[in-house]
């Protein structure tokens, strides 16, 4: 029975596709989906289909139209959540996928170094699991099919 | 018929007690709840109840326990959630809380000043108004009762 | 034992003033709420608190954040939700209304002129009750509370 | 992994064979479902099943109970729901679908020329993502599945 | 704290007044509602307020229009369902309330004869509490107050 | 994609296997669930698993918690529920049944012969559709196929 | 605000009375529910309601029906549900309605001596908070209430 | 249509293993699903992904935060949940387990011997289904494949 794993978080460096190969290696029944991970066409995508917008402000909102989109439609989906925080940016579409995945009592992972532990002691407390590297979420979720 | 209205966000200044004036200054019949607002008090509960814990991660943990359950029981009463961002720290409790918020069906006003637009798009995208100060959340506010 | 009614639909006319005074003139334990009934204001609200949008669309959008945000908060307050349609205008906020009652499992009562059965078949098929006029729907009120 | 949508909106074009083929010729994995498009076996189905009424009111009833109940049993199915409006006709029926599909959660993108920005705003306000043109809807669609 | 109890059930004696005086003689603050019971008005209410209709089948629609908007305002504000079957009638409306109840998560008592113990098996398994009279449900609402 | 429909109702003719068939006669995408059949079998299940019982309201008791349990696993499975009514029989498990799928939000049909409109009228006004015979029911099952 | 707080556990001692008291004394708005204290009365209500049953087992069933009720009308008002294990007893009903209250999203306070923290490990890490004394719990409701 | 079973309960004995070649003997299209059955895994699992904890009670903190994962997951897609209580040890997570099951509205399926039905009374008062032994589980598995 092959598992949802939908990949909240950063998209500034390669940590989805390290779980992505290591499922595979470890032989996971698992599906990973998450948001478009490239920067420029995630900030342009709502002018792209919309047409250019009046301000900066609208910009950000009609890519956000797509994004959003995008994402309710995999977290629906989803058996898991893994939510990732790293040392870098204000990452709140992160916090508000990890809140959602709650609210939708959908299990969450929560990566984050050791060093976060302050600034996401609330959220860290309501996640299912609390890991500090993507290596430790693959655990887990080999941890689910081990007969 | 009285409304309730939870106040996520930061605790460092006092936006809630200007809110609460507003709305008492122009007669509306609306009752804040909020966290605690305190924020030594806030970091200790966990240890002033639950005595001292082996290491910062877990005094973290206990204290969340006990602003979480404080967070969750007024938010399941509250009629509207306002989340207010502020250029200074990383707020992941309060997109926690604007999340929750959304996925709980309870419409969400947010406050946050221009210059946070891009980091916080996508949740604006999704919150059911976005305000720049608390003086626009209480205009909205006064709308609801005005006949 | 009060019921909460919210009374969806155009403000174009007195109809709800009507729907309070007959209630009122029945001794019904009933409280209305609705829309912001006064037109200009309607459109204009968005504007008003949160600045002059860079084009019509934008206009409309933040309108829509606050009387959206009005429609919500007392809806999710309702017992039951009435919704109104007439001959003129297009009327799709109505139908929005009176759908999103349905779906939160709200008794509806539509009341349209039997002239546009045709184009409200749908709506009307779901709807708990079909009547013609406010008078019937008040009817249908008083019989609630008839021991 | 492939995504059910429903087409809401006016029969009376051939939008949704453009959606259709469009979707086809991107080669994505989008499976539409959609009302009945014959408009004349659309409205003669109640009495053709349960036999003549006794007048129009009661035609459009029965017609009704068979169209609802393909309108339900779709929706439910779906990932993500489409709603189209044109210039032409009524369409309540639209509106109590795109509202429907709101209510339920499921992500709804509103396709509607700029002209109708107006009495569509509410609505618009409400929808994950608002485009003109069922083009751009496919874009949307596309972006869901890039990598 | 008072509660609200719903009493489903036929309309043909006057078990309903047992209840209510009942509790008043034991002091319970509970607030009972209940279909209309006066059964010519329950009967001919759909064309008192919408108008002769066609025939005896849209007769008995209009009037179930009416009842059954009284039955979920009042079903919906119960903390306790209480369905009574006796000898005689099919009680359909009754076993759907009681369905109803069961599905809504409303704790359902069902008073019944034990000759009817095999034709209610069913309902009778999902039911809260199964009891033969009224007075016994009393005892059982008694319990719920006993300190 | 296929359809699961769920037959609530009487077990003592062959209803289902006449809509079995006429679905299979049309070529219909669809898979039929529903009760034990055999009546003997039903009414003895309980005490066959779970031994004899000390008298017959626990007899029926335990049978109850078997098919109940068939119930539930297979409606909860089913896209659609059709409802049959004949003129024999209490059939209160079929009215218990009935309105669970109301409450549940799935469509309901309800296949009642004409005579019965005035007991069954509180259900027939809230199910999605009601037909006199199974085939009529297989007719409007067709028409969701119907492209 | 008053706030409701359901105290699940054994009823061999006076810890919900030691909890009132210190509300009392603290000027807490809570008012506490709970399941009948007297442990007598609580195995006996079965049969005293519906009369002698044909063995133990079903002597325990009907007291369960009574007392389930109970238990269940109350947590569904309650706003918080604290659960308190002893090194008594088996205390499966004190496990089923603190799971009951995680299920239905109500926060959870788990009472429980260190000495049991391996048996009650799952639970715990699913409670909103634990601790060790009803003082403590205590000191978490007036938390709740400090402005 | 294959069905998914949880199996909640001890893992000291090979009661699953029983009830999975049953099934298989039996030809059932079941898929079983269930804890950790391997012990000393299931109690380090927390410290061998997460590293050593500064306590027992963290230890078991942790580990539960692992095994809670994959019961929650494999719970949430299961159709029925069985629950087996011994003699033996407390088993306070079967209950929650159980408990969890009645919440989500998942049939459960309660297996325990008759010399616990005093402390197992309120669980076994809500199961589907009550009995003593994992073979007459398997029969009433079978019933509902049994056309």
């Amino acid at each position: 029975m092959e598992l949802i794993v939908y990949l909240a978080g950063q998209i500034h460096d390669d940590w989805r596709e390290q779980l992505r190969q290591g499922a595979q290696a470890r032989n996971l029944p698992i599906r990973f989906k998450g948001p478009q991970e490239n920067h420029d066409l995630s900030d342009e995508i709502g002018e792209r289909i919309k047409g250019t917008q009046p301000n900066a402000v609208y910009r950000d909102h009609v890519a956000s139209e797509v994004n959003n989109l995008r994402t309710r439609v995999w977290m629906q989906k989803a058996d898991i959540v893994i939510a990732l925080f790293g040392e870098k940016y204000r990452q709140w579409n992160t916090a508000m996928d990890a809140s959602m995945a709650l609210a939708l009592n959908k299990p969450l992972i929560l990566i984050r170094p050791e060093s976060l532990h302050h600034p996401l002691k609330e959220l860290a407390q309501r996640a299912q699991l609390v890991v500090e590297t993507p290596e430790q979420a693959l655990d887990a979720l080999a941890y689910l099919f081990k007969e």
